[in-house]
């Protein structure tokens, strides 16, 4: 814990003294008056003009070509729950900084003084004509996923829940490696997953994706089944995907003979007798942060084979920094429409791809300062993205 | 011409080099876990648990400290007309180039799918929180009179439309400074004002509060009485500040023995005989751009004393490139909630009092370059907002 209370009174302090930890920049110099009639009036007037006789135009002479919105409505901010806009913008800001360190991608954090979804969704697609995708990011659930499908109904650009998708791609990447050492195959796994919000609900659909077919999830209240009512639609396309012989029984009681334990819910949840109790060969990712719901230690202490968590101080840190940045690099780089399930299961498989040769229990997908990982992102982005448009896809 | 079309040609290929002219960048390095531990997860969560205990800390921790949104729903772009929010971009992006350069103030161009009053005074209510000001770009009149004016009361950082206020700010100072040359009181004046949108409105309002009270107000029907019946809530203002004998009759009578012509309308619309027909030691700010209501040279040769363009190839350019900058600065500075009148005519003799000193026919205004500029609109804010908060207001 001093480590931690250390690395938060430093970072407090650091704040205080950035006062803002993203800057807007000027590409070029301005010291004359033609720097002036260049870059403003009257000379701008033209590259307004070519944007207005093709809208296309736009992506050639703005920022609009590598430019994305991260839009927060400051309902589900890290752990902290429902803080607002205000405190949720530090968060945003070191977000966009990450956008820029790792992708190169300039990235503008917009806090939302409203949570009425449908108010959400028309602001974001009235702000879309001056950016090239938006990230929608630490939106509760079930709203996110509403705001998410039907604003990219409305606009041309990506819309992507990193919450979602992006902790859904790199899970499933880790879960792809973890596979192959232990060498299962998906159609023949039973897995567990606690945390049935927005993140549990998009790992879930993308490793169905991979195969997997026995899966059971787990909320605050218990299992997921056929039998609880609730009128969250995350919750209810979460019963249809899972639990197929409607069990009611514990946490406990399922983890039993487990293959796979996915966790993207509260820290400590887990214990050794649980882990002892799975299967030969077994795989945990407990990712809840900062304190994974077991350590690593005590997973592997206890007989996991491969253990996973979101911290980076201990071996296999699964963390969604490895793929938003390349993501939006690569979707801007093509101009992608949207972003289609068919390209986060590829993209999973790509992110998996890299550390293959190298593959370890310790070393089941690809550290965050490695600079492999955008590049392959992007690539691969590329050619699926093309792939698609040939199919006939609008993508 | 063929200059204006290489400055033409020029400018666009520099746009299209640039793809962009702002970027967005991270204040300090990313190179370690460490780093990002500190700026994002997990050290993050301090700086948000402060500003959710304090939502004044927002300011103390994050770039709302000094970063504006620039907002446009593209209804009045430049010289250009109703060209939309994509066609907008690069003229937000030009502006945002001049806030840091000048101030440097972070700032964020924001063009808008929709040109509805009341939705962009939504959006703008809801985009607040992660900025500390806003300033209202190229949006046509009257809407902008009204978004500016609802907008305010609804959120406690300021809102500035800059083609109003930054217009009335600038002509005023270049104002004070003609007439002390030569001579004559506001009160005495007769002024003739070519323009009756946003910016002839304001200037009027502005003027006014200077001293001027003989004010003749043309727009492309002609003069502005009161017998003339039209929906526009500023041309109705108009008729309320102007033409107190109710005169009709056209521009050429009317700019006979007048003191002061303003123009914020269209080229080419004041001829060398109009001038010829002012009044002794008359005063010409044709500001109309790129090309002026009359050139500075035929009205000088016509027998204007004081001559102001927009232009920065003749003496007096009077443009408020010299008024946003270090307004929105001094307005961050003190945190100011609004701009209240009196900080608007404050302002106009702060910039006048600069070329006091050097007064003459071809020095009534500061140039864009001075450095004197920003600084003193900053001191003069800073002492103005707190004289005010001493008074009692809620600024």
């Amino acid at each position: 814990m001093s480590k931690n209370n250390d690395i938060y009174t430093r970072s407090l302090e650091l704040h205080k003294k950035l006062q803002g930890k993203m800057s807007t920049e000027t590409k070029v110099a301005i010291e004359t008056y033609e720097d002036l009639a260049l870059l403003y009036s009257p000379g701008v007037a033209r590259a307004s003009e070519e944007i207005f006789k093709d809208p296309e135009n736009v992506y050639k002479y703005t920022s609009k070509s590598n430019t994305v919105a991260i839009i927060s409505d400051g309902s589900a901010v890290l752990g902290l729950g429902n803080i607002g806009a205000k405190a949720a913008l530090p968060v945003m800001e070191g977000k966009a900084a990450l956008f820029k360190r790792f992708g190169n991608v300039n990235a503008v954090p917009i806090v939302l003084d409203t949570q009425d979804p449908d108010e959400i969704i028309n602001i974001c697609k009235n702000l879309a004509p001056g950016f090239g995708g938006i990230n929608l990011e630490d939106i509760s659930s079930p709203n996110c996923v509403y705001i998410e499908t039907k604003l990219q109904d409305l606009v041309d650009i990506p819309v992507f829940h990193d919450d979602q998708h992006g902790t859904s791609i790199v899970t499933t990447a880790a879960l792809i490696n973890a596979l192959r050492l232990v060498d299962k195959k998906p159609e023949d796994i039973k897995l567990v997953i606690s945390g049935a919000g927005a993140a549990g609900f998009a790992i879930i659909k993308l490793i169905r994706e991979l195969g997997v077919k026995n899966i059971y999830a787990f909320n605050s209240q218990g299992i997921i089944n056929k039998d609880k009512k609730k009128a969250d639609l995350v919750y209810q396309q979460i019963q249809k995907l899972t639990n197929l012989d409607n069990l009611d029984q514990s946490l406990e009681e399922t983890i039993k003979d487990a293959d796979v334990f996915i966790g993207v819910s509260v820290g400590g949840l887990v214990s050794s007798k649980m882990v002892k109790s799975m299967a030969k060969d077994s795989i945990v990712f407990a990712m809840a942060n900062p304190t994974p719901e077991i350590d690593y230690d005590t997973a592997i202490n206890a007989g996991a084979r491969v253990v996973g968590t979101g911290r980076s101080d201990y071996p296999n840190q699964i963390n969604n920094i490895i793929v938003f940045p390349g993501l939006f690099k690569g979707l801007l780089k093509v101009r992608a429409k949207r972003v289609v399930d068919q390209l986060k299961l590829h993209l999973a498989f790509a992110i998996a791809d890299i550390v293959k040769d190298d593959l370890s229990e310790v070393n089941i997908i690809p550290k965050v300062f490695d600079e492999r990982v955008v590049e392959t992102i992007v690539k691969s982005i590329e050619s699926e993205i093309l792939k698609l448009r040939k199919e006939g896809l609008d993508v």
